[in-house]
């Protein structure tokens, strides 16, 4: 297959971020004016969480997060694959699930405690396919066990008119506890900090509505074989990392964490969401899952659109003083993840750096904030 | 108009509750597996919560609630009624959503500390709508207050092929905190105990799916004048009561409550969800809402069948001895509410028994529980 001449963009594909985006702000700036109704409990709100994956209060001498996180539409390609991969897959899509909802959590510091399940279906009939909730439900369980946390309960509303009967819309949410000393918000970052890289482990759970589009452009779909052989569909369903155990590490080794980032929606243009007016520059660009460089060829996307969006291998970030820089790479391989001292925070101006490509991501391309 | 030859029953309307809740039950033995991750933060979970409206875990001195909830469709009505009401409706549907979280956690004896939010579209379009998203935004924070509790953050994704993109699925998660002594589990439920009714707002956010069917078959639909003037759709929008205040009233009262019970989708047939066989003997009836009144005319659904699926003018039960039942009575009234000392907890077996309209209803009937 040769690459498509019709541009594949973000918007055309039905996903705006620019639509979204103004609504977030306008909600954060509502929730804030809510701060005060944590006092009566003896909390307070830590006003620099808003905006960040988490939102993070005071509770004794220690503090606590809450992230409320959905799967995105992952679960459609599962659903086109069940009958080419003879599976329901659903025990990864759970995988994924969990995994956008504590690895938001625990980029502040947080280990997660409980998580709640939230299955809205369309019709009562998608749990009939008891083959397919089966995989869901011990999913769900496993990738709470990765996480460390006790899976506490849910609810499986059937939302007939809102959801597509065929299909799941899977979400979730989990509380974490911040040991005492131990949040993250990035007000410690510094020029000369180092930014490690974690490898992703594929396509993740974001830009899955572009990569459907291309399946849908494709004679095979999901079944094109890739250059290393896997089909196209398989390869986007590898499950997320889970990088609760790499944090774990990270905090059990006390490493002076300065920053944490959970490259997922905004691709590399989520490594400047702190708030202060860093350049980040980036120096090694890990290894590309063989899916995302078929996404690019296929979209004709160039690396900046690509890097832009999509994790492109880097699941995650950790930002340390070099002095923490061996062992949060130590971490990374004992918990089994490979990582690269792959760049460095210097005075601003805003923006990311990818040097070895030659992209530039200005600061204002990223308006998650207020 | 007449009534429909037709029956609309539950499974028909698209909402089999017998379908949904084996998967329920597999999932509430799969999330009991996880329990002991939680005993790593020194934390405890409550296992008897399990199966309960919010699930519960002790820490320090006292205890934490977590749960997920959603709207179900009521969002829908709204939508209908856009152009007919020349509003959105969406500040009232933000409060049955709020209202649907926070008033399973507090039968627990929690009160929420912080509540974030997932608004999940179907096209990012749905939020260009600035007065509806406004609204949602507004009524949001609003409930937030009402509830007393922060608006931590959320989620706004964007489920092409999941959601209707005319459409938006709403939910949201509340952690809550129980002061020492103040769990409310059921085990303190004992014969003799009163049973206090408070009164619903309406329909609340359950039935939705069937109240919408009728819709379809008026040649007026939700613009139908009821028999009290107001629009079918207009008094099905009627917000969803918040019943933190009243909780709040009561634990601040130290009233003994033995148990409490938010009255949902299994309208009074929950009102035997605790675990223990015993019999509840209704002796009063509030009054009937004139729209569930209508429902029942249209759909031809006799008592039975409204009474097992609708809250019937009772939003919300608590279960208190005698002594306790002026306090429970006078702390509704202070919060607004009309409340019924309404019947009474004897020697099982577990059934509901509606006196005042020869109904009962048996144990088996209710099947939210492994």
């Amino acid at each position: 297959m040769g690459t498509n001449n019709k541009k594949l963009t973000y918007s055309q594909s039905g996903v705006d971020y620019g639509s979204i985006d103004p609504v977030k702000v306008s909600a954060q700036q509502a929730a804030a004016a809510t701060a005060d109704n944590l006092t009566s409990f003896g909390m307070q709100e830590v006003a620099a969480s808003r905006g960040e994956s988490a939102y993070v209060w005071q509770e004794g001498d220690g503090h606590r997060a809450l992230v409320v996180e959905g799967l995105g539409t992952k679960n459609l390609v599962a659903d086109a694959m069940r009958t080419i991969g003879n599976r329901t897959y659903y025990d990864q899509i759970a995988q994924d699930t969990v995994a956008m909802i504590v690895n938001d959590l625990i980029v502040v510091g947080a280990l997660p405690n409980v998580i709640n399940a939230y299955f809205a279906i369309g019709d009562s009939n998608w749990m009939n396919d008891q083959e397919r909730s089966g995989d869901l439900v011990k999913g769900w369980k496993a990738a709470c066990d990765l996480a460390g946390a006790t899976w506490g309960g849910g609810e499986t509303p059937a939302l007939k008119g809102i959801i597509n009967p065929d299909t799941i819309d899977l979400a979730g949410s989990a509380i974490g506890s911040i040991a005492p000393g131990k949040l993250v918000l990035g007000e410690k970052l510094s020029d000369g900090d180092h930014i490690i890289l974690v490898e992703s482990s594929g396509i993740h759970a974001n830009g899955l509505t572009l990569a459907r589009s291309i399946a849908d452009t494709l004679p095979d779909g999901f079944a094109t074989k890739l250059s290393n052989g896997r089909m196209y569909g398989e390869a986007l369903l590898s499950p997320t990392h889970i990088y609760v155990p790499f944090v774990r590490a990270l905090l059990e080794k006390n490493i002076d964490i300065h920053y944490m980032v959970n490259v997922t929606g905004h691709g590399w243009r989520k490594l400047m969401r702190a708030t202060q007016p860093f350049t980040y520059t980036m120096t090694t660009v890990p290894p590309v899952p063989v899916e995302l460089d078929y996404i690019a060829k296929q979209a004709g996307a160039d690396n900046k659109e690509m890097y832009g969006n999509f994790n492109m291998g880097a699941g995650f970030a950790v930002y340390v003083p070099a002095e923490g820089v061996e062992a949060a790479l130590s971490s990374a391989q004992e918990v089994g993840l490979q990582a690269w001292d792959a760049g460095t925070v210097s005075t601003g101006p805003k923006k990311v750096v990818i040097k070895p490509l030659n992209i530039t991501f200005e600061g204002d391309s990223l308006g998650v904030r207020s």
